[in-house]
């Protein structure tokens, strides 16, 4: 096992019910600015609870967060901040929202240009007390300090990471996920078990407590995962997927242990170039890069197979095959697609995948052996 | 999956050579006060590495903190932090003397009388900051807020918990760990197992995560249990241990599903009464637990056995039969026993655990069924 560093101090508050439990976790005095996406909380009943429970505190509301949360946006709501006076944000919504938030707490405090967070790697000296209410299981950014913000005018998603920017508490009602659509659900599983995956399938370092916690997020994932979509009102089934995908990114079972983040890095080129869902963007890579990694990462995908998949028996080869294979399969079950060409986008896709990683002359993956030319090679494989 | 609450804000410092990180976590201009038992730290270096690293810093000492640590003994040190002015307590060894620091942390700045923490549950409304040099896995009193502690002149044991006793930071250097006794190696190995056990063979919620992590947790201590008595000085087994018991009372396991804690509330009595080792009075009760509430526990015993000791075949009972006998060997393999008669004690045991259970009119276990009664009939089938 690998030396480490773990500290995660958000306090979860967990269950049907427990967006009225608000209240005792606010400070008295806060002046409150709720951050919030579309409008669907105003149709789904969530604004109504949460307007409820701020019933008697001083709030004010900014909307319009997009997915993959605008840099551009978020200093609106910077503006809004210093303009009125706020000094505590409340995130309503899923990982944008939260991401949002979190930037927004920063940025509101940052001497200088926020962006210089992302691209100059500026520290976070600073940010502003943020709580979360959150809707939709997938990001894990509820109980993490990881921001990713994608900017307009550069066409650039890139990510920030800061202790300053743990939530001091998250909400998690399973029940707020009831009125999301399909597509957003399946999004939400497939991102959390990738989450899961660029943690553990790298190579082996003698981890068993970080691989048996990880294996039993993937094992809920792919079961609640498939039940979900047959049993969409059963609770349990919703409170099963929430907690999972806020213990996929919650910084515990990546201790200790190496990280690839090879597949969410190439993505990015994906969704800022053609808006492509960020879930969808890892269903097309990740097959890609087991194949093209399968000899770097042969004993973790063995050992995935056998776990995950009950392949047990054929040459190695063979299982690695059925191991990506069934992976492909599960994404394909929740809906998504695993190849480019079913999205509509050939041989061009390669290159707003590869001159990201070009520009910024990134060397991803867990060996950091992964430039634009390997990404090339890895895409080619998902046309 | 029930409601629940989950805050841990304790950072984790984990590795070989972590102890020299010391003084990065500490308060500049700390007052600290180091906390430690029988010297056995002197013997193996830490004392050194600990000093060396305090450096510079104003502090003084006190030791002879003792196994099941006393609260006439902790009342010494909280004189000693009057007299001296001491506002940082820095725990270094395992579970007894960082359950010490802890309380005495609180009684520093107790107003009235601290036993009150224990029987009237006073709540804690202030204590000094903590931090800890962990040199023992075993209690996961590192990563957690809760403080047992031993009243002599009474007799009683008797446990504590509060947000404001989780220390700040714990380093979990597993080298620290080399020079233990096996005994006291066995003994942590098997109060994890417990742990573990206690928030887990209850009865099920459909709460996969938490299954699949304690059956993580449970795998890894029989695995790397059995290897550190064969392989004392490999520092992966020493890590997975270390890493292992943290994890297995930090509350994450615990989190939305019933827990059962008979077992440790049965095992006091043992421990008040003939000075047993903590570890030694649960492999003794644990398994007349199991036997006694097999039909309430049924399910969770079954999925047990199949999980840990690949037991898939034959009737319940003897599915069941078989589990609770492989939970027993398990202990033996361990070096400890698991019957009051290989201890040396007979029926006058029973009493002993009986009394404080009758006298705190404790309802034990995930029904709330376990009297005095029903623990004499458990205590007898481990004659």
């Amino acid at each position: 096992m690998n030396n480490f560093e773990f500290y995660n101090p958000v306090k979860i508050i967990f269950g049907k019910g427990t967006i009225a439990k608000l209240r005792e976790q606010l400070p008295r005095n806060a002046r409150i600015l709720m951050v919030y996406g579309g409008g669907s909380i105003h149709r789904n009943g969530i604004y109504k609870q949460v307007t409820d429970a701020l019933n008697g505190f001083q709030y004010g509301e900014f909307s319009g967060i997009e997915p993959n949360p605008h840099y551009e946006t978020c200093m609106k709501a910077v503006d809004k901040v210093h303009k009125e006076g706020f000094d505590f944000l409340l995130a309503v919504g899923g990982g944008s929202v939260i991401d949002a938030t979190k930037f927004i707490a920063a940025a509101a405090l940052c001497d200088g240009e926020p962006w210089d967070f992302f691209i100059r790697k500026k520290p976070v000296e600073k940010a502003l007390p943020l709580g979360v209410i959150l809707t939709l299981p997938a990001t894990g950014s509820e109980m993490n300090e990881r921001s990713i913000i994608s900017r307009v005018e550069t066409n650039q998603k890139l990510g920030l990471h800061s202790q300053k920017l743990y939530p001091k508490f998250s909400i998690l009602d399973p029940e707020t996920s009831y009125s999301l659509p399909k597509r957003q659900i399946a999004n939400g599983v497939v991102d959390a078990f990738i989450h899961v995956v660029e943690q553990y399938l790298t190579y082996p370092v003698d981890s068993p407590v970080q691989d048996y916690y990880a294996e039993g997020l993937m094992r809920t994932l792919i079961d609640e995962g498939r039940k979900v979509l047959l049993y969409p009102n059963d609770y349990n089934v919703r409170a099963n997927l929430m907690w999972a995908a806020t213990n996929a990114l919650n910084g515990l079972i990546g201790c200790g242990v190496p990280q690839d983040w090879s597949s969410h890095r190439m993505g990015y080129g994906l969704t800022t170039e053609y808006g492509m869902d960020h879930a969808q963007t890892l269903a097309i890579i990740l097959p890609g890069v087991m194949e093209f990694k399968k000899k770097e990462k042969e004993q973790k995908i063995l050992r995935m197979g056998n776990v995950l998949f009950n392949i047990h028996e054929g040459s190695v080869d063979e299982r690695i095959a059925r191991t990506i294979g069934e992976v492909e399969r599960f994404f394909r079950h929740m809906g998504l697609k695993t190849r480019l060409s079913e999205v509509g986008l050939g041989e061009e896709a390669i290159e707003a995948v590869a001159m990201p990683i070009e520009k910024m002359q990134w060397k991803l993956g867990e060996n950091e052996n992964i430039t634009a030319e390997e990404a090339r090679k890895i895409l080619r494989l998902r046309l």
